[in-house]
């Protein structure tokens, strides 16, 4: 079976951090779901605009190898600390960028309701997560917490876009 | 004498909003520095993906049109609301992703610090700034708020890395 039957389509999931940015690939089939890539962009120590470059070029790179037709991105959450939440902004906005350039219409989901999906259980934690995702998808492994979580992002927008193809 | 003069280079200055981006540019030739281009980034009510991305290829245009060599931004003012600040990060993302994509090293100075570089005090308002960017580059009228900030900004940079072409 082709991954790119034309009976199906990719989804990327994309959890944004200013440290880290996980990114989650995965491929909707009538109602099925399969795993077909996950990992984490690290954008390293150089000055805050290379990083931000760096960030915006993964997010490019990925779309243009797996041509995802969808794409969902998790809602920051608004914590007190402001300095990293401008931080965790202008990543974000690095992400959108590469992913509206590719016109990609992006939903955008909150950490409650990616987990409510997925674990059925809006509080769960980062390793329930990861314990579903690894059912769900059926890894031979946990894929880093980043990558579970931007898997999980991608696997939510799945069923509540409510894809039938 | 061609704008574009070898011994002459162009800096441009960008003043990030979520609603309005200012950018301006200015020519410095020794130790002269000559009034080029500015205006305003407005990116409308689109989704917001839709408006970084619109940022984005804005900065591209003006960088691609005027091929500036060195490029300055104001630091955010981080302020107490933080969904705002959330807002502004990322658009701000969006402009330094596009600034850093043309391989230009882009220095930051806070907004004081572009008062005091251009007005002599760092805690002058907006319309002194506005008149002070038409005094010294004479300038037949005020230039709107945002690009006045983006063209001190861009001043300011001219001052500061002490450029003796």
């Amino acid at each position: 079976m082709s991954i790119l039957a034309s009976d199906s389509i990719f989804i990327l999931g994309i959890d944004p951090g200013s440290q880290t940015t996980g990114y989650g690939l995965i491929k909707k089939q009538g109602y099925k779901t399969f795993y077909v890539a996950s990992g984490c962009i690290r954008i390293g120590k150089y000055p805050w605009p290379e990083r931000l470059k760096h960030l915006f070029l993964a997010v490019n790179e990925i779309i243009a190898e797996y041509k995802p037709a969808m794409a969902a991105i998790e809602q920051v959450f608004v914590g007190k600390n402001v300095a990293s939440t401008l931080k965790l902004g202008q990543a974000r906005g690095a992400a959108l960028v590469a992913m509206a350039c590719a016109d990609l219409c992006v939903a955008e989901y909150s950490a409650r309701a990616v987990k409510k999906a997925v674990v059925g259980y809006g509080a769960a934690d980062k390793q329930q997560v990861q314990q579903m995702i690894k059912a769900l998808l059926n890894l031979n492994g946990l894929p880093p917490i980043d990558a579970a979580d931007a898997l999980a992002i991608a696997l939510c927008h799945a069923q509540t876009a409510g894809l039938r193809l």
